[in-house]
């Protein structure tokens, strides 16, 4: 099967860097997330809202996903915002609320960490920790996470090289961290009518390349609601490892990203239309362990 | 189904051209080449060499993508190269070639054309006439296969805007040509890993905006045989029409693009998978109508 | 003085055509136009109108662009727009207005050429030949301009590589025709505020690769009138051997461009700018020889 | 002056921060770096070598920037640098090194922070804290250095808009720090001639846009030592407040950024040509003050 067996190197003109290289390691890394294992044959679901915005916003999405299928939630307390005048996120309440509904759910926890002096803080209440686009180059940062044994998901930089990227990956590893998983979220071109131009190409490329799972972000890559179930089709066909997507219970009321969160329905069909199109590549979507 | 229901309009920021607007013509066109529907539920491969170099080298390849199922050949007569020193085609000479095999086959012929003084000459030869990306926004030629009534696959500049590529479409229906196949192929970005990033959000975009059917051209997209099948597989998922690849028989002695061109084996193989995507994605791959 | 002595080859990561190179050829070509000559010390300006848009409005801007030191007339007859439904250029009409007041003033002109069929009337109206932006691959134009003798001004692909660039210019050079004069006018970049981003690095990158001159085209470039005189500043202060401007003698009633058109009064202002520039790098601004 | 006259809102398709805006504080904000002003009528140059790599090299090439008429001096103690395997920089030992030779020359010194951990650290050594390119949208750094009263010398991202450039100025603004400097330093695009494109047109943009004063970096905007002069002059011809330039006591030694580093021979040459320039658009380049 595609995701478990090597091709040989690829010539992309660059040199993979020696920890995250598939010539270095030709097994495929499994990151096993309180028992959920993202880089094998199943593909794994991350949905949840944006931001955390109080609680009964959190746990109603977070019921709703788990519900419909969703293995990990995903919910940001600390939020990279272009303005400093947006809502920035909860901070420390929201990882609270974060913790209990993982305790009520079962479904293990993802959220975006911005300073290297909240990792202790975070990783009390958190399974994985995300590193932003805004953040894949924060040196110190990356360092930081990578001394930590936390899963961490790595996001693709809007302006980043698949090289940079890979980079950046490998300064988790370096720091004895192998735990990282990938996810391409959109890059930066020129065309307006979408937030960003989702690079599904990336995902194969990325799997040649490198043994750590990759995952692919829709909601990110597109900014708009009725484009993501199509391009998760898409990025499951092209080979990816599971899927990151902004879920909310009222997405017209959300805080922050409304206009491409999916709302309970359409997050419940496309997980039917999903599991057609994992069945397609010889893949599966389980349902979630803890029931 | 999704292909022939039209959700609305979107907001894009743009306004829409009126005659390749799906809010103007709420049925989606059908292109008829010469029997073979282009926008319906059946989803069409276009495959063949990118160009025709000799006769064993297009009869071979011709035929093998027949057998494994292509519905039309593409092959290049007059070539676009970077370089004047480049292989720049057989002209008139490929043309009659294609014609030949046409005959043999029964498949319907692409072929690009790239001045206004050829137009008449390659209609002779050839059911549907391509614009290639460089000549995307080549007014002259647009208007001139305007005026045929061939169809036209008009393939997105490298550089072009959605917005950009629905007005060169309208540029041909305005001259009263409906018959237009869009072909996303890869847009320009910073990414040096691959030869293009192949936009498929352009896909679920552009269904969406017009009515217009959309193909794919991983080749292109990718300029890497082995990135082809992942990226094919995903455009089918994203909700193309159809693919156009490059397959050549002995893809390491191709004059031009061999690096991205499948083998027939490869072919063969993609043309199964395609078909486990099609389904699951509620579409179907016809057999070729002429056996 | 630098426009005339090369420094010696560059590493690029790509070899520069044989003959557009500076290595093959150790002096700077010299683009004679009706006795203006591009490439030397002497910086040339270009200024006029967008687009001819009758009588009144090419012969008044002329006057006044000739009175404040232009040294070539620029104006477009066949106008490449992005919609069919804009204006498309008076044609033959306006190629006759544009030869009126070349006998008038003496200034030498510059318009468009879309269409090989047309390569024969425009050289009969006008002194140079402009390949635009989106005809920069238009391979058999290119080699249609090569046929003439006649100078073409070659405008950069506003996503095309340097390579591509010259490139293209080699196909008009390996055809016979040696006049060839570039033009940076603006790529296409992620950045919004501005219509494109101007790369001056293009300047002394070219002036290094290639013997051909190199000009640049601010209003393109910014695509807002307040922003040329700074751009057109710091082209020269790069190195570049001449601008090509859009001036008009009432913006504001522009049928195309208005909003990146210099009005007669600012095109005076910055023509005496201009010189104080051409002074700090060593180069010249002389009148026009016909007065 | 062009510099100390703000010529009204420009029409740019966003709303321009509050803070940060020429709309809300017409006069011009001069930056007061220990005698030093940014921001009006005299250009400044801040010069030094990428990386404070030992004594000598710090000491021999601050004194030579120092004879030839820099104003400030660079060094980075902490380096962003894409692999970990690379140079990382002597840390804290490299700010005591550019401590000792501030005292020395007179010079004030500017140095990049990466982590919000070290602040103030760094805040003891330095006298201009550099947020780098990577971490334009690090918001807890943004934040922290707009606590301290440091002047902040914040480099635009390489993919970063001009809006979301003056939101991040606007972070650190907002908390209350009024001394920043914004540096356009190249941004990310499809050419790969150049390291990055240095997009000059950022220039008067800014300018029009922000009472801040804004530089130019044509070391990293264009990778390339021989075309740093051209891209130097045409950066104060397009009105820029300052520049940052690479210089290195000896450029092929160099652990970081050697082939994009001028020897202290081209600097003196530049610092002289640089002034003919800022002569030709009423700017001047003042004597250093500490002498």
């Amino acid at each position: 099967m595609e995701t478990n067996s090597w091709s040989g190197a690829a010539n992309v003109g660059f040199s993979v860097p020696a920890k995250v290289s598939h010539e270095t390691k030709l097994e495929s890394t499994l990151v096993n997330i309180a028992g959920v294992e993202v880089g094998g044959n199943d593909i794994i679901v991350i949905a949840g809202p944006c931001a955390v915005e109080n609680q009964e916003q959190l746990f109603s999405t977070a019921r709703g996903v788990r519900k419909y299928g969703a293995h990990i939630l995903r919910g940001g307390a600390f939020k990279p915002r272009s303005s400093p005048y947006s809502f920035q996120g909860l901070g420390e309440e929201g990882l609270k609320l974060l913790s209990s509904i993982r305790e009520e759910t079962g479904m293990p926890v993802v959220t975006e960490i911005m300073d290297t002096r909240q990792v202790d803080l975070v990783c009390q209440y958190t399974d994985i920790l995300q590193v932003g686009s805004r953040n894949m180059q924060n040196y110190p940062l990356l360092k930081e996470v990578g001394h930590t044994k936390k899963p961490v998901l790595l996001k693709r930089g809007m302006m980043a090289t698949l090289e940079e990227f890979l980079l950046a990956a490998e300064y988790i590893l370096s720091q004895g961290n192998e735990n990282v998983i990938l996810c391409e979220r959109g890059i930066r071109t020129f065309e307006t009518s979408t937030r960003n131009t989702l690079d599904l190409s990336a995902v194969p490329m990325l799997k040649r390349l490198t043994h750590l799972p990759v995952i692919v972000d829709p909601s990110h890559g597109t900014g708009i609601r009725w484009m993501v179930p199509a391009m998760a089709k898409a990025a499951i066909a092209a080979g990816a490892d599971g899927l990151i997507m902004e879920v909310h219970y009222r997405p017209d009321e959300a805080l922050c990203d409304g206009q491409q969160s999916l709302d309970l329905d359409l997050f419940a069909r496309l997980m039917a239309d999903l599991k057609k199109i994992a069945f397609a590549v010889d893949r599966n979507i389980s349902e979630p362990i803890h029931s």
